[in-house]
């Protein structure tokens, strides 16, 4: 089985998947299941993170790895289809987690590959480990994910991070926030889904509105490369920017998550306070990452 | 013992690497003859599929990996020598794949290598692993090498992979067609060799004429760095198109073969048939890897 | 603890190091103390050697590899804190050695880390385990590192490699002579260190003047980029090749080291010589490197 979407595990999947990151988490010895498997990770797009994230987690479980860390370093620059490159690294990996410049291209690539294919991110469209790593660190903080209130600050519009992250809350009784102005709220595929899911959502354009209502606030930086109007891309960003003042208004035990690396989003003087969970979202990654991996070579 | 060249092993050298990669294939559990050794794999030009090919057959003998995976990533740069460059990571490796952009490079990078070497790749030089995995693919399909014909089509001038594998088939009793346009028939170099070895060959423009002969066919793409015209080159790449009606002409056992990346070569409607043999090529060409490697640091 | 610098290490650190890279070397099996620890090694300037002498050493101690292999390959393009880059690439790694392009730079890196860095290369600044490995090849070869002479010839002034490892000779009984035109020799920040650690040394502009001298002369290539006249460097450049005549005028016991790549200092016909050990250095590079590891993860 792949693992494409932000929408394709069901609620019991994902605290299944939870609960056994947990159990690796506090295991004093790992098991090593991955023992004679090998990783293939493949970053079309520039990444440290995620990548180093993914191979620690082989490495932990006892697997080996083989990469393509850039663009540059692949034969895809010959002019090969994704759909070939991804049959051919099937045969030498026994799991493939991958990061492509565009929306689609994963999908491409997993459909000849004889063993699953984890998508790390494919331009705007997804990368849902990133909200196991989110909703797990929220989960482990709070002990469930029902009834809590999620703000999404930042382009709700363009980010793959919030979209999907809004998508994957349906699942849980989640109220969603929308934290933007109006140019960058969600658009009618990411609203018509909550509604079709039944889900309640409230937009507004500041932070200082909602702060006190807030069980997490979850936080994205602006990408420059979707603004034509680069001077405004900075305006916007600026909006985002999350001080030890506004965190202060929140309730005391306010989750703030940011997938990193912050551009003006987090400042590092937050980072004393104990609502910050950004760095221990990082940590809890690799587990979360170990379970899923651990899952997906199970089916 | 370095791999080189494609003329370097004698048929009795080449059976027994196919024997021993087959044996590797059909065990259970592949023997962990490469425990603490360390493979270092240099590619100065970019690959995937041949590099991630030896690092897989290392990591699943039980062996570890050093990589330069690409030119930016190496003190080359800084203007040292290959001989040095090879000494130097001779140290650190137990054994070494390397692939260079000129043809030459790898011979003098193993110059003082205390290690084995095994050319990945030279420019227009030489790759002789890249036969080994089809030789072995043929060999595992028929039983054989010999009584057999095989067509070489596309750059039969300028292609390393169409030049050496004409030269590594005059160990076997095999009969040679090459089709080409004129002006990419082999060199003198090639044909020379031939004559020399005794070996029965043809030439043709069209593989139209030749395809009912064939026992096996491969393919390789033009490489459009080696014309001045592009516009030329775009042209004759067209005529080594493969499709799906001129393989049902063949016989019903034909082999196809293609080192991949295919840039206007095997039509993918021809994958779906027994005769398309490509992608197992790549499957193979890890356990002929592994027992190149099991081979040369027995010696 | 961090290894940042070249003055961090006392006398009685130093020898316990070496004492401990001789019993490495010198063991038939190397104790396996590394198992499931990861190395993470950071390159954001090109590097062959250092990056892959330090996974060698990770390896062979039974340990795993994380790479950042250089700057491309990283997020820091997307203007990610050298801060906060250490400390997420530290949940992920049990130690990490990093080279940054300048000055300071891996100071910054280590700031948060909660795992061990070693500085390997920050531009102008450190590179502390290039003297290690020379002064361990020193101390093998002589049994000693008190009452020797060691000349430094090159770029006196900018190279890291000849500032360290004048300030390391310090906790030794060594007699240091410079040898540079003028406006290479070192700056007032090196003498006066020396001078504060009451330590001897001589400037000449020339080998000849003090090749019998000499029980150890370490010599680095002139890099360009430092100087506005490349003419200029490329002359002076030409000052410090050393040849089998130079070396033939000096002591027979006399040890010549070059951090290679060695371009216009030590001359090919120089590497059959007696004398010649920069290629022992880097086979020695590994075991030091292998014991500064586990003194550093035990502490």
């Amino acid at each position: 089985m792949h693992l494409l979407t932000s929408t394709q595990l069901s609620r019991e999947e994902l605290l299944l998947l939870f609960e056994q990151a947990k159990t690796l988490q506090e295991s004093k010895t790992i098991p090593q299941t991955m023992t004679g498997k090998i990783l293939g990770t493949i970053f079309l797009e520039p990444s440290t993170r995620t990548r180093l994230s993914f191979e620690t987690a082989m490495l932990r479980l006892g697997g080996q790895i083989i990469s393509i860390p850039n663009a540059e370093s692949s034969s895809l620059n010959k002019g090969e289809t994704l759909e070939d490159t991804g049959r051919m690294i099937s045969s030498f990996a026994d799991i493939i987690a991958i990061r492509t410049p565009e929306k689609g291209q994963v999908a491409k690539f997993s459909t000849h590959s004889s063993v699953p294919v984890i998508n790390a991110g494919d331009g705007t469209g997804e990368h849902p480990t990133q909200h196991l790593l989110d909703f797990y660190t929220i989960w482990k903080n709070r002990g469930t994910l029902d009834g809590l209130t999620l703000g999404l600050m930042g382009d709700n519009k363009n980010s793959r991070v919030l979209r999907g992250m809004a998508k994957m809350a349906t699942v849980f009784d989640i109220k969603l926030i929308f934290i933007s102005p109006d140019e960058l709220q969600p658009d009618e595929e990411v609203l018509s889904y909550l509604k079709k899911k039944g889900r309640e959502y409230h937009q507004v354009t500041n932070i200082g509105e909602v702060i006190d209502q807030l069980d997490v606030l979850e936080i994205n930086r602006v990408r420059h490369e979707y603004f034509e109007d680069k001077q405004r891309a900075l305006e916007i960003g600026k909006q985002f920017i999350l001080n030890t003042e506004t965190v202060r208004k929140g309730k005391a035990e306010l989750i703030v998550l940011d997938p990193l690396p912050r551009i003006n989003t987090v400042q590092t003087d937050v980072d004393d306070l104990p609502q910050a969970k950004y760095f221990e979202a990082v940590e809890n990654g690799v587990f979360v990452r170990m379970a899923l991996m651990n899952q997906l070579m199970q089916r």
